[in-house]
């Protein structure tokens, strides 16, 4: 309460605090009372009193997600992919073209990760474009292709699905469903991918706080579905020099306040290929599960984001001083 | 292309250039050669060779949206909304609660609102809320109650939709559909609202730039809608002051770059109803067509967002500094 | 303290704060407890506890700044600049070429100016660029012209400062020292400028919080320089459509907070001449006690920032506007 | 040139670039003319044509620094502090306290540091502080306390300067001066340690661009002083989690773009130790040539940032973790 409150006022603010159903706690000090508010959905119920006279500020003590929470497990969750494990001692590299633009070319993409030691592919079919004028991708024709590449490589599949009545289509080729930045707060959209079944790949908002990505997880977590993997991919600030920042703190700090795996996409965060390998390399010695990286036979004939894909002989550069970091750090890829 | 690009570098962006279908225009200076990109989509396909190597840059020299381009329309959209004109000369006047919390309380508002002036009646019944335990809104039975308040007063009214799956309910109870900040960029909704055949006020992105929200408003209408309404409601930027910085710069950018008309919603910007009163009064003399603002009966007891909503008499002070604004400006209120 | 602090770790908590001369104060509630930290300096001894075990999180209770806050003076303060008094119901209106280039076209705006109701000449002899290689101003030659200017129209002076040991040379000659947005938190200049005896108008650093922002006017209040004019100058987003984000909801946000006149900058902080006049009229109708605007007699000769400044013409529509606004809000141009 | 560019126009334009002293060149195209403008300071002159009629849009085709540029030293710059060779192949450990608080934690700290392979000591006298009533650091007495300890344990002496009239001071103590994030655009200060003849520790702005980082560098190297390190220490962006944002994407684009060695500054940036190890891996798998992290003897009674100060063992475990991954990478400390 403001040093200035009324006994009226305090009184007004427990008597409204207990009529929405929570319970007060008082601490009156020298100078100021505190007005503790105890209660399941204390934070939720925050703005029902916050126009009260006489509070100086309300500030929240508990964190307003829980199933996400590491408080709430203690232990990092690890998500089997059939049995591609995202979020243990090994890393996994998911590799891929931005967009599905054939069977030739995503085949020939997959059979080269593969071989080099990705464990999943990555690549759209339906594709989020700023522009209604940009190709949109190839819809259900990509998904069948990916489920091609995937009976023929064994690699496991990721890819979009952006809208609520797409989830049980792209459910029955993908094996993680990818949601992408433009959708994080999409909820209809995270409910439907959180009854589907599947793992659910989390893309952190452009312009989304950890602690509002983390809340977008327990839209997916509070319908049941334990199996959601984050991945960081860039915000957006001033800097104009990369498309988006890529922001690795993130990494260490979300597995400091959750449990979830995590992993990192370079590509799309710098929008320069260039970067992706010393940024890949960074993201896994800072403490990154994965990363997906977008890789193309030949990024100067990609339909949508050539000029962030690695080719293949960047992308074994990229694999091999990988396996050499990670040895460094007892680790291994997967 | 680059200084030192090559003769065979500029011919292999000339020919993938034609490849895709779109005609080049050469100008060799003394430095530098220079590939123009001409066809009706060029924008669209920059990716797929901004790759090739001796390029030095791709510079878009048309806008990529059009239908929403002034230069596509030369003089200002008016979307007549049940003979309410928004885009006009005259200042449109949009308020309600933040969240449609029953009957009674909406009532009380709109009778209290119109009496003021407004002419459209705002509100929620579907709320995108941060986490998945706040109070999601009254659904259905939310838009019974606005459209019984519309019955009562004459008041249009604008509410939120959230999914592609709701439009159609919505725009049976609506008059104006509203797309929020978080899916500004769900292509999937705005393409259904687009095909709704009522008009949209398509709010912008927390994150997004003047440039991604018209596309936005492109998505719109190239599904035939011509009603689009642009919605300031503040950016992200580093200032924790203030909840989000109202961007007023983009009243009158828009204004210079589109036809569409824009209004202005200072409540959720700045999350403080002490600064809405100035701000609605800056935005009306930057040139917005209209405002959109929360007001509550008692806003120390509003489910949502209290803390920025008006009480009456904090509306009534508002629309009165309104008037004598606006008569300054050889305008008026609708 | 956390919830599992134990009494040990409390105490220890108290005996540091203790130890570097504050008082606490404990408040013991069923499920936390709260160390309230005492006395005039804390928030700058935070850090000296931040660190210790047990804490949950350190909560700033008063606010950082004191003489420029509202509390500490609750009326607000009127700088009177030669009997041009800034921060009354009187908007005050700057107006000038970005640099001083030459004494003729200086005069030749000076007296335009003056003539349409500008009281203050602004236009700059020492120039801060970016790069080295950028015209850098005429020193104090263009100080020299800027006097002679004041002495022909009676318009008072201001001009920038960006050295500690140009102080005394500027104030020679200017009657109010300008602080720029890239020396906001150059202290050694702020306090130079506080000991200088003339009015300061402090520009907002362009990443700055309103609060970061009130404390560099507390280095020049705290050197017993009562007379600091604010100035919103836009801050730093990622918008690239403007120059920056002019950020208006600083000007009734801070005059919340603080009791000092805030004058706004709407040619620096577009950069885009059509964007002066909206902006200006926001802000007069949004509170601000004046501006500060760029004008040119051939803007497309300036050496620098041509683009934003108005010419003569889009000047005289501005002064004619702000009248017709004023009038409505009872208010009138000084 | 726009689309509708008349002769005239297109003339004018000429004109006025010959005027200024630069060079034109013009590539005539079927939709459109383009005036190439060269000549050594075309960038610095753009303002002087931009508001000409006419103009579409003004690109700068070369980059606006060149001291600075890896175009101009294909060659990473390696700088010498006294045999410490900071820029190349081994990575360079700065480290010690926030600020100098006294000789005996001081002295403690080096000879631990030391002991464990850091090749500088850190450590603030002057501190540019946020609030005026904060801690503002010891001065001379405290750079006398860094050359002891510099004296007694080998370590070089790297500390800020804040004022240009205190250059000299500094130099006479220091091995390498520190340009803080706040004085990165202090032209005078820039100018004045370009001239100590000794090396220069440039720290990236808040809010500066990568650009505009070696434009600020730009200032010290054209004064003659080749010996510049940049130093990334975080931006600002929304995120409130981590006190700055630490950009690690401009460790691999600004050795791109530039052969200056660049160090990373983990502590400042993320305000947090528990995150300075993993940002600090990060950090050199992502090509940094050296690390700057504050280790403080007991970080829970350090007068400033005690909360983002490494203790000994964990200072002890980021070297061994450090030693290990650079071993992977065929680099090793220095």
């Amino acid at each position: 309460m403001a040093h200035t409150a009324s006994e009226g006022e305090v009184k007004a603010v427990v008597d409204r605090v207990h009529e929405i159903g929570l319970k007060t706690e008082l601490s009156r000090g020298e100078e100021r009372t505190l007005v503790g508010v105890i209660g399941a959905n204390a934070y939720a119920y925050r703005e029902a009193f916050s126009h009260l006279s006489g509070i100086h500020e309300i500030i929240p003590i508990t964190k307003p997600f829980k199933l996400a929470s590491r408080e709430f497990r203690p232990h990092d969750t690890v998500v089997d992919v059939g049995g591609v494990k995202i979020g243990g001692d090994e890393v996994v590299m998911m590799a891929g073209p931005c967009s599905v633009e054939g069977e030739e070319m995503l085949l020939e993409t997959a059979r080269h990760v593969a071989a080099q030691g990705a464990k999943v592919l990555r690549g759209g079919a339906f594709k989020p474009r700023t522009s209604p004028y940009s190709f949109q991708g190839l819809g259900e024709a990509g998904l069948k292709m990916m489920a091609a590449a995937r009976d023929e490589t064994g690699l496991k599949v990721v890819t979009e699905v952006v809208s609520p009545q797409d989830v049980d289509l792209v459910a029955r080729y993908a094996d993680i469903l990818q949601l992408g930045t433009r959708n994080m707060q999409n909820y209809a959209l995270l409910q439907e991918a959180g009854r589907s079944g599947k793992p659910v790949l989390l893309k952190r908002g452009m312009s989304s706080t950890i602690e509002e990505w983390l809340l977008a997880a327990e839209y997916v977590l509070s319908q049941g579905n334990r199996d959601v993997i984050l991945c960081e991919r860039g915000i957006r600030t001033f800097e104009t020099a990369t498309r988006f920042t890529l922001d690795l703190n993130a990494v260490p700090l979300a597995r400091e306040l959750s449990h979830l795996p995590i992993v990192v996409d370079p590509s799309q965060a710098t929008g320069k290929w260039s970067l992706v390998r010393p940024m890949s390399l960074a993201a896994v010695a800072g403490g990154a599960h994965g990363l997906i990286v977008e890789v193309h036979p030949t990024p100067n004939q990609a339909l949508s984001d050539g000029a962030q894909s690695l080719d293949f002989a960047a992308f074994d550069r990229l694999m091999s001083d990988l396996r050499r970091l990670l040895g460094a750090m007892a680790k291994q890829l997967a």
